[in-house]
């Protein structure tokens, strides 16, 4: 694949900002270092934002060198160059069951800050001490969009959904073994969650929730 | 059941609309008409608009005749008695990709338009055609929400989130056969949504899909 | 299958309670009036507290005509002919998440019953609503064993278990609909269960839940 | 995730031991060295036993040399470092059917034993040769419960609770392979037992049946 | 369907007994009456023992009164004219878990000695009372080939091969709920059986393990 | 396997091409070197094209050496030896809806090319950008066969199908992540396309989406 | 959903001949009568073949009234309404393992025959004898599609393409009990067919099967 | 696990020729080096013929060096100490569909040859080319049993049973990918035989099906 025109490989979507309200940012994933670089570069040069999920830890030196100003965090495994922008209205809240849900947890708020929202992350308020979920009720009731990542039983989106009128977006994650089996039982939980109106992304998705949570914010007037 | 307080069946939550932003509902779907008309009675007697989904047919007649202001809709299965309410700022498009899924795309019609927010529904616009769907892009433009209901491959949610910057809300069908999975193989590939933000309820979910744009839209500053 | 000798199509354990600590009953699923009647006959001549669970509707009025002192609770298909006995040490709470679930509840509710322990039911308390479960803390906490029933993502174990030191049994029901593929959803969530010491039976089987909470009783000291 | 403060990643849970019957214990799974050793600490601080399941061995020779006192079972995967403490009222025995059940045992065996209850381990008793477990039939009545692990098609449980009136706590485990299913097969048959009573948890979980078996054991009066 | 020719729905293969050692069997789910008269009518033509299996009862009285030497079996749902022939060498012994396992037993009996061949059939010896399993060793000893059937967690045939020599055939039952799957748990219970050389079967395929059994004792010498 | 004649472990289908239309191509995985060697001498004595795929990166080297001719596609993970040959006629278009739906893309575009007939790949028009695919509709109306390859909701093969009369054939990828089951969720998709006539193939099984293509070409008349 | 105009429930696809090579067919199941009517009515008036497949039993004398020249086939469950239109240049074979797979190889062979192209249909050539297959090669080998349909273990295409280099359209059915699970045994068989080039559609799909053998057809120059 | 006696890990069932027919074999995944010599001692000791199955390559050399008169066969994965025994009565053949399906048929042909009965083994016969099977019909037919193994669609055993009157035993293999799900995919095929009387066994279990041989020869009359 090295030194092929990106024509070959890649056919970027620069209007997704005009018609989806975030532009288009790279899935790391399966990407080899040189079609990171000529994709990071195309976007660098549109004057965008340019953040780089699922970023491959071998990559990530060659892209630091390429972009000295590129920030990466290791715990989410993303890159990214921001360009300044205002602050935009409204607030986005990114809660987890446990400590090894917490990739998924940053992947959303590193996302939903990168679009110039705000944004805040409460990491182990698992269900089976509630008393952890329910001492941050009031952080989450100034939030305008909650995200709620768990794996296991995936009961934490349920249970704060009950909690809170604003929507609630869950992200199942692939932590617990064996009947687990990978992050699907907990996906299966919270698509039949008894609090009405929880809505589910794929499983370990922290991205799509957060592009989830700009589309429900872009609704939002602008801040005055 | 016969007889029987509502304490023995039922413990009612009157406080759900100041909670969470729509009153409790009522999920029709095993209990028996005694019980139906227990809880209805309970609800109607405390001033808010009542909504049965997925009742059963036989129960319809004694239900009506207790409540003779009820209105009955068999394409969406429910009953509901509505009260006068100010008309609320917000708009949800419900779109659906063929006839079948239509009583999945009314239930979540129907659920929205009785929390007094404005709605409108557009049939048969699948994917396999797709000047269909591209010919009312004015109309979902001017969503705040829209909630999309499909069945077998279950693409139209994505190529829709693909065209639009509002939240889209994916509701999957158990419309097809063989390995449709009754639903199953819709919700999979919405989950798997190529275009990011698409969030997921659900198979035949159309109440739980509207309950979550009503979260949405109670975000949105009051109509002046 | 009439006029068979019993020999033909059962082979009794009528030394079940000695080994295991409760009595042979009936499970009335596919077997006809006639081995059903069969059977009673036998278990009732040797002394034993007779109950049937599962029991088809339509066998109902010829066991209630043959034993007049059956009792029938149509509610969780059981048919049973209690025997006078001293009341035994222990105590079970059995809770279920919704009203559709009452049947797995008081399938558990009476089996333990039949067996001489004493037993509470607590309907309703799923935990889209916290507040229902919370306020009756003090009765669970007075169980010796509570058995929790829930459909749907079946997280009422989970958050039972976190506030309880005692064994919770919990068994999935097949309420919902959908993507909880008859009951196995809620399955695997309390098998993920993050409430550590939180056990599991099959899918609806109240019966199976207040046997193992027999299990348990067991072994506390007689009552002095 | 170096030098970060322990309230960045977890949030510990001191009340639990009051409030379920048994303290934290430390999940090793998915966490890094430091993670570890900020939480052993911590929990070493209070005063408790401290013990860390599917502990990845790259990290024991940093624990043990930071807690000279601890203690590693290679072939359990724990560490643990034992407070003196008064032997507890209770007898678990932990059953296995297999040579490669062993590790799913100990992990069960060990976590009991932590707690301060007697604990007895009998390997090697698998139902393709009865005389096996028959022949151990007097230690396995003198427990108040038993644990059976067991692989393929985990009849174990089944085979055990027909012979035994106190609680049997089946552990599916991995152990097999094709139509095993990485252990869902030996989990669905335990769930499936004709012997009535038996309770099952996830697969390969020795510490979760270890906690249910403390649960119960917790119930009996005190040693005098 | 009704009057067509053979030729336009069925192709016998009467040549099947050489080649596979026992006739062409009718398996009448699916068929019609109509279809089933035709296809009895050619196969009796042709002078051999017929026998109709998963017969639907709406189906029985026609066949009956065309074919008045034709028994029909209720519990196992065949029909079967039987030719007279030498009794061949060879002994099966039919063994089921549960009363409920008794129709697919039956249609294994009944489809055994359809081809001359000595058949025993044992009820009810599952494995949660091994006393009824043990007690029949004897029989069990004497037989060339066994034919296990059972349903929930499927261990009868496991136990059973651990305490024989001879071929052991697996069936497993639909008998069971929840996660019983319809029979898959017994299915893969079944082959995963840690008593080596155990042979499994479709689900409820009485007639297949038949078959089977027929196979194998067709290569036993000719009875002198 | 070192050394062993070619007859101990394949026998070769010379007689293919003349049966079904290509001649046997050679799968390359789990074969070792000495085997891919011999099978390679073995068919290009024959005369034939000779091409494998899925071959083992460390085989190459090996390959290449032996057979200077041969070329290396690390993309597509295909080695081949190419004989002189007329153009066929008809041509094949292959699309895919990503950069890591490229592999499978690859391995049918150079089947097709390797059996003589014309073949044009285009890139990354997935349907989350319509406007990609919908620019190309001429490429794709000048095509005798399409083959669409996507991985995630694999919704690209039923909207190219309903803008086309030619045959669609589509290829599930395994690209995507959690709810994409490796390939599952996208093959499923595909066999549920509303539109109708779209035929479908094995996860990532590029090459036997070019072999079906070729089935179909060599229906057309010879190119005159 | 009486008396409604076409507009609330269906938006016809007239133009579908024009861009994929067949008119749009009626899929019958879910919908009412006066659906049935109304959207037959309006494809009837524009001059097209009108067919609907899956037609309920008991809407048929309703159509039948409304349509005198209108044919039934119970076997296929079609409803169609033929105009008269010249032969097309290409020929299809429509095979079928056992006489329980013959409605949907009618139901490819009905619709085949309504766009005008030639249909051969071969019941009952199933691989437990192949003698029967073998002998139809001549006319297997004369046709320009094969669509081969089959339940159980669905091996009939793979042996069919192993014999032809024609295209063959692969037709899982439902037919089987127990682990054919519906048919997705047979699917995904027949998706890991060992002859190369064998494509598949959905379960019990004969339309979507002859949909794809006419795109096929369109390919072939006009018959002269 | 080192220097642990063997009782601590393994209860030998010496007894198991006697009981089964076969003497216990030693099943050697998850078994470490010191446990592998351990067992293969006491075997050897008591004079009976010790068979090692998927022994971890890395366990080799130690094995051959402790027991210089053993045998290694690197593609079964099998070491092997013989002893001489005279020669039973009875013939199995073994056939598989492809190369890679040849561990498989090894292991089996080993273990079959290991109890004294004489093996035969045919490579690479699958149903692609019909040709290759048919033309070793003769041999097929002096055996007693046929084990046949095959990926992929796993058509090879019911061609077979098809042809021959004698047991035949599927072995379903892992072979193939995609929809092939790790082998699940042949043996749901395997048990769906339109053959009737094939029996089935575990995935890549060549070992269990040499077993099953085993079990049935033994029924045999001995050699004169």
């Amino acid at each position: 694949m090295k030194n092929k025109p990106l024509e070959e490989y890649a056919e970027l979507d620069l209007d997704r900002e005009a018609r989806c309200g975030f532009p288009e940012f790279i899935y790391g994933e399966g990407k080899t270092t040189e079609q990171l670089l000529g994709i990071m570069r195309r976007l660098h040069e549109s004057g965008k934002t340019v953040l780089v999920t699922r970023v491959n830890p071998e990559a990530v030196p060659a892209l630091l060198s390429a972009f000295p100003e590129a920030e990466h965090d290791a715990l989410a495994s993303t890159v990214r160059i921001i360009r300044p922008m205002p602050k935009k209205r409204g607030r986005v809240c990114v809660i987890c069951a446990g400590t090894s849900d917490l990739p998924v947890a940053r992947e959303a708020f590193l996302t939903v800050e990168s679009c110039g929202y705000e944004c805040d992350l409460i990491p182990d308020c698992g269900i089976a001490g509630l008393h952890r979920l329910i001492s941050k009720l009031e952080r989450l009731r100034s939030a305008d969009v909650v995200i709620a990542a768990a794996g296991m039983e995936g009961a934490l989106p349920s249970v704060t959904a009950g909690l809170l009128s604003c929507p609630v977006i869950a992200v199942p994650t692939r932590v617990g073994y064996g009947a687990s089996l990978g992050g699907i039982t907990a996906l299966l939980a919270m698509l039949n969650s008894c609090a009405s109106g929880v809505t589910v992304v794929n499983i370990d998705n922290g991205f799509g929730a957060a592009c989830a949570a700009i589309r429900i914010l872009s609704r939002l007037p602008e801040k005055e």
